[in-house]
């Protein structure tokens, strides 16, 4: 596998994309499309969907790489990996050099509030942040496969090309929500809502007698009215950016758990 | 499956615990026995090795469990899952009531530093804490699988008994690490050390020619010499605590990020 071939010379900028609905999902094809004037392209995406694969790693198979579209300027392959591995070995395999930004999506459903915990999308984000690239995992509030994408064209544009030319505050990735309403009102920078998933389960039970759990849920928000959060924009039309950090340090509670060691 | 045996009733703590190893692993019998006294011990755990399954959660294939002893004030089940998928089964589906505790490990390995973003160890403690349950993990800084687990006793019983007693902050949990070292220096609350993995593949060729990759690594710790983080205290022979949130906003960052609605 070489990787010199097809990709323009480094004044134009490395775009890296993945996702966790897989390689041949709309989503990551549309988000493709709307970056193409913007920079070189390479797609390292999984095999098949990986939804739910949060920051998960393969250490237990190894990793296969096919490489599927190889054109000037736009390369796509695909990996039996998760979203996190196809970061991996992009960065550390098969990209002639380092990207300059990291692009995730756009995820076919929404990642705001706890959702970010689970979502493979913002898995490869949270895996950039970590290696210190400029990283941006994009989702739009609808699980329709055949969704459309078309509200997710102006921001998508507006904030990678922002990106590739400010930069980000080290350390910090961005989680962008676009809600699926007539017409979006605006922008809003927030927080994670507070919440949580209940109800998860669809018991049953199979031909042989035996039981069987269908995951399954509800997202409970604990803060509906709370104006500063993600969820609380995309319910009234505005798209989410939540600031992500990779430090998942309570630095704020270090001081209320001395009881631990003080009571030693 | 019926939800009602073998337990003591409620003036008894309940634990539930998992981890990421399996349910066959030395680790998670060693932390069962040592909380034998503290409660009633429920295990549900995946019944073959999880590690690096971070949050991950399964949508793709329906979970099923068994339960695997059942004496009196000690029941195990093992699940096809992932140990996040382990917890929600148990608060949702197996457990008669709501635990006074989650206990996650005893890793085989460190957790620290960024290790927690790829942790299943980690990833079942984030989850409990989402749902508002006191959750801990624990790891010792050693991969051996016969791994001596004798050092880990007292901060096991501490940790536990005086969060019992004690609770947490709302949306904290902790993740614990236990250095091997001769003589244990004392306990450090702490923050997760900056750092990252790189040289992450082994690169081979298989007998059809065709390329395949296995994930190794090493870490790179960006602030070895910084006292405040959990890789310091390790290294020089104290346990680290660390106080996690399951909230990823980098919420000082919010300011520094206004640019990208200000140009807009």
């Amino acid at each position: 596998m070489t990787n010199s071939a097809a990709l323009s010379p480094e004044n134009r900028p490395l775009i890296l994309m993945t996702n966790d609905d897989g390689i041949q999902a709309k989503g990551i094809n549309e988000l493709a499309d709307m970056l193409r004037e913007t920079g070189d392209i390479v797609v390292v995406a999984p095999d098949s969907p990986r939804s739910g694969q949060s920051s998960a790693i393969s250490s237990e198979f190894p990793l296969r790489v096919s490489l599927e579209t190889d054109r000037p300027g736009y390369r796509t392959y695909k990996s039996n990996g998760t979203p996190v591995d196809c970061i991996k070995l992009a960065v550390n395999q098969l990209l002639p050099r380092r990207p300059d930004l990291i692009v995730s999506g756009i995820n076919h459903g929404s990642n705001a509030g706890a959702c970010i915990i689970y979502s493979g999308t913002m898995g490869a984000v949270l895996e950039g942040c970590l290696i210190g690239i400029p990283s941006i995992g994009f989702s739009l509030c609808s699980h329709d496969p055949k969704a459309n994408f078309d509200a997710c064209r102006d921001i998508v544009q507006h904030t990678c090309r922002q990106v590739l030319q400010n930069g980000l505050p080290e350390q910090i990735c961005l989680n962008v929500n676009i809600p699926v309403v007539p017409d979006i009102q605006g922008i809003r920078i927030c927080r994670q809502a507070k919440g949580y998933w209940t109800e998860e389960y669809d018991h049953r039970v199979d031909p042989h007698g035996r039981d069987y759990y269908w995951l399954t849920g509800r997202f409970v928000n604990l803060e509906p009215d709370n104006t500063e959060t993600d969820e609380w924009a995309l319910a009234n039309g505005y798209i989410s950016i939540v600031p992500c950090s990779t430090d998942l340090t309570a630095h704020t509670a270090q001081s209320d758990i001395k009881y631990l060691i003080e009571n030693k």
